[in-house]
């Protein structure tokens, strides 16, 4: 699988941009999971099984694995999406980013281990840092360009000869590091007007775009202003508004409601 | 234990400011290890053993456990510290960073799975996503500032209003993050210059070393740059020209004088 050409198919055949984050929060997730063997899996599952027509994409955070040592059920449901839904390709969100060596281990646990068809990187060590990365020429490598967190503005925002850094780290997506054409950026929805100066600047190169829902990402400007020449160039993420839209028995419909509404307001605009 | 009194405490009397890395690869540890059941477990025991006397810290970097599936072994690595030489510290290289719910999660990772004494941090995100970290009192937070991979420069060297992006994070650790007194940088060897600016900004605050060894920092520059008012202040890293020092079956005694050597030639210029 070629992650990108197979978001740029989905975004057409199935249309839609939105993307579901799989992060599944042990005290947030319906009483009756919380009791099964397997729980993140298993609330994994019915979030994916309800949702799977309405996106493009599923970004698990490895976080919500990793901080309660069930790494196992990462890997099974990134395994549960590939065997059924094989269209649907899954981004690792871990924001690695270590020196060459080290990073050559964290690229084998995104895609060795676990099989993600992509994974987010941060780019304040450097170029060296992502090659590891990047030479994976069929996997998504999404570097971390303009966050959609209120302290961005601590370091991306500073400007050099007149240049924010988020722009300057969009020059160097698009011009350094996308040599095997591999390459997309995060760019948040809480902030419309530099998305649409990154896109400006990198002209269909994807995003990956966090901040819709709880986060309180405006869907109209993010979608006005992160497209791309086709309609399409974004994967809009949303975790806790879809995934906790009901804490009750019905979790897995209530999620797909939301993840229907917030599918279609996207296509409102694009 | 409160990370940076232990740290100092060590710095004083064990007389060494060296670190090693337990980053241990499976594919360059000794054959006879390899077949083990536990086979970094076991090397790390060995070499810890072998330069406990020497050290004022231990740093495992985690991909190197999670990249195969290895995380049983870096919490019993941990562990072992702990239990067998408890006034050695752990820090948990994984140069986490990512918006501030999520940020708890990996702080959940680091310090009630893995129970590290001290994190490596990547501040790109800004000030919100370090504060799930810094709220641990106790624990060690170590933001990367200047980096010792050729690359550094590619953000960090960038100048704002006539600063360069690793003396902005010098500044802002040491006048808004260290609210909790937990805050070390991280200082690459690699960069003598750039450690002396950094070491004229925060006054007296820690830094953890890499570069010295496969990297090729200066040992001599290193320490007259960097070291604090104390003749202290650093915890000195080296990982593979240590645990690599010989790849026979006398590599723990070859690990314990790789150490020696460099722990006396760093005290030298102290």
């Amino acid at each position: 699988m070629n992650f990108i050409n197979t978001v740029r198919s989905a975004w057409g055949h199935k249309n839609t941009l939105l993307c579901v984050g799989l992060d599944p929060d042990p005290d947030k997730i319906p009483r009756h999971i919380r009791k099964m063997g397997e729980p993140l899996l298993e609330f994994n599952k019915a979030i994916i099984d309800s949702t799977c027509d309405l996106v493009c994409a599923y970004k698990p955070q490895i976080a919500f694995y990793s901080a309660s040592k069930a790494e196992n059920q990462l890997e099974a449901t990134i395994d549960y999406i590939h065997t059924r839904y094989p269209d649907t390709p899954v981004i690792l969100d871990a924001k690695r980013g270590d020196i060459a060596s080290t990073a050559s281990m964290y690229a084998r646990e995104a895609f060795e281990r676990y099989h993600a068809d992509a994974v987010t990187v941060n780019p304040y060590m450097g170029g060296d840092t992502l090659d590891p990365f990047l030479k994976h020429k069929d996997k998504g490598i999404i570097i971390l360009c303009r966050t959609s967190n209120p302290g961005a503005v601590d370091i991306q925002d500073l400007e050099t000869n007149g240049k924010k850094i988020y722009r300057i780290i969009a020059y160097k997506a698009s011009e350094e590091w996308n040599y095997n054409g591999n390459v997309l950026l995060v760019a948040g929805a809480t902030y419309p007007l530099e998305l649409k100066e990154i896109r400006s600047i990198v002209g269909d190169m994807p995003f990956l775009v966090p901040g819709i829902g709880a986060q309180g990402g405006d869907i109209e400007k993010t979608v006005r202003n992160g497209i791309d020449h086709n309609g399409a160039g974004m994967i809009i993420n949303s975790s806790r508004s879809i995934i906790y839209a009901s804490p009750e028995g019905d979790f897995a419909a209530a999620a797909r409601n939301a993840a229907m509404n917030l599918r279609n307001e996207i296509n409102l605009y694009r």
